[in-house]
């Protein structure tokens, strides 16, 4: 096959999921997933952008993210919306015992037309989201889905990321011990669009959330405004309608610039992983086994000479 | 100046580093922290390595990180050996309240002549360590510290980043319910050389101990070894020789081969840093303003063609 076909058959497969193949969508997902040859063509084969909403879910475990999603699924599909929920699952072997329940994510919604859900592994690297999310996403705007929703865990560093790649970054929270919001989720508190405080029937939810506010108060630096707090329950189904709402209202405040922004940072992204992709680490390793038995080896000059 | 008396000027500012002056030190510190002039100069005048140990310690904030490093320093300083400690300071607005007392870094061992310690602020970037955390090391690796310890808040992406850098990274937990282990602090679960279970005095320290060793048990790939576990009550000073003992032992143990594939690591990260830099983001915007008004704007594409 040569370029040209490859190109003509990207289009032919980016018609098939606009049409709503979601067999070919997952097949394609995969392609991406796995650096298939001919992967980037399907991407330099995506047209214009369907304006779907991106929506980062993450907080730590037992905030009861899954269920929130699923009732969020819920408000939009009734409001006949397509909505794609992608789960990241840092594939560490030390989450295997913790996270059995969400690695074999469960959703009521796992055969509704309106609904397309995936896991993706992270596959063992540290933190971060995975190496092709922003790719995956955009396949996803391609395949016209109104919400793309990506869910993670809040651990390492996929808190950075998720808030580089979505619109709308929602933090799961639970009732708890006050001193612990301030440290443990620091990373989290920074991303934070809208928080979600979730088991809101629990009996020191409104202190919870008065401390969560006193906490912004307190920052004196005044860059950061005035959060988004919603109650919860969602194992009950409540306050999801409000959320739901909330959402989409953040997401018609972003302006012009802003994307233009937001567009900036994905491109930034997407310029270092391919220049780290660039990086041969075995090439590297040789490199500098030799460089080493030189008299006077400088790791600055090392890479001044060769990179 | 021309470029060859810059080289013998950091030759000989490298050579007062050697012979102890500490203000020259922390000058240069600061040189390369704010990127001066120059500054790569220094770093590729420096020559050959003393054979410093870099010790990375971290754990959540709570866990009594700051005191055990002071009771490590002290042993050390025993032995008559030259210690440097680096504290990474997260330096969010939301730490503010919660970090104040860690801000203003006290220690007993200010003034000791053996001793250099020195904050880091990594300012506002979401967890990580410091922009120019290596360079850093490396200059107190050329001022022949037989230490080096560089002290984080196990918070955001910093503990991946400090597994890196260090030759033997320690994770100081306190003990605590034990579900927690497994899955807030599953970044800090996977890069741990030595476990440090401090306040080991608390009540539930050996259910704590045995729930921790579980977990490793638990990990079928068996990619990973048995921890190093000690425990200690920092603040009576209990634990700190056997701690000081095992990090000389785990260093001990590290090969040729280890020390090859270390330093491939640091190459790799200065790489990507020096490529990182090379992408200014107001150019990337103006590019993307420009090319968005283009029909048929594919970002793919505009990557592929600009960089």
């Amino acid at each position: 096959m040569n370029a040209s076909d490859l190109t003509n058959n990207a289009k032919s497969l980016l018609q098939s999921i606009r049409e709503g193949n979601t067999h070919i969508l997952a097949r394609s997902i995969s392609l991406i997933e796995n650096e298939a040859p001919a992967y980037s063509k399907i991407l330099e084969a995506l047209e214009g952008d369907y304006p779907s909403s991106i929506i980062g879910i993450t907080g730590p475990p037992g905030s009861g993210k899954s269920t929130l999603v699923d009732g969020l699924v819920g408000q939009w599909v009734q409001q006949d919306k397509k909505v794609a929920v992608l789960c990241v699952d840092p594939s560490s072997p030390f989450h295997l015992g913790a996270l059995l329940g969400d690695r074999i994510r469960m959703s009521e919604w796992y055969n509704h037309p309106q609904v397309f859900i995936r896991s993706l592994a992270t596959r063992g690297s540290l933190g971060g989201l995975h190496p092709k999310i922003i790719e995956i996403t955009d396949l996803l705007k391609a395949a016209e889905f109104d919400f793309i929703i990506v869910e993670t865990v809040g651990v390492g560093q996929s808190e950075v990321e998720i808030s580089g790649l979505a619109d709308t970054t929602v933090v799961v929270l639970v009732p708890e011990a006050g001193d612990e919001i301030q440290t443990m989720k620091a990373g989290l508190m920074e991303i934070a669009d809208i928080f979600v405080v979730n088991k809101c029937d629990r009996p020191d939810a409104d202190r919870f959330i008065k401390h969560l506010q006193t906490i912004f108060d307190f920052n004196i630096t005044g860059e950061q405004q005035e959060p988004i707090i919603v109650k919860t329950v969602a194992s009950e189904r409540k306050g999801l309608q409000e959320l739901a709402e909330k959402i989409l209202q953040h997401r018609k405040n972003i302006n012009e610039e802003q994307k233009i922004v937001m567009l900036a940072e994905k491109a930034h992204r997407l310029i270092i992983q391919k220049r780290v992709q660039d990086i041969r680490k075995n090439e590297l390793i040789n490199k500098i086994r030799k460089a080493m038995l030189e008299p006077g080896f400088n790791i600055y000059e090392f890479i001044k000479r060769n990179f």
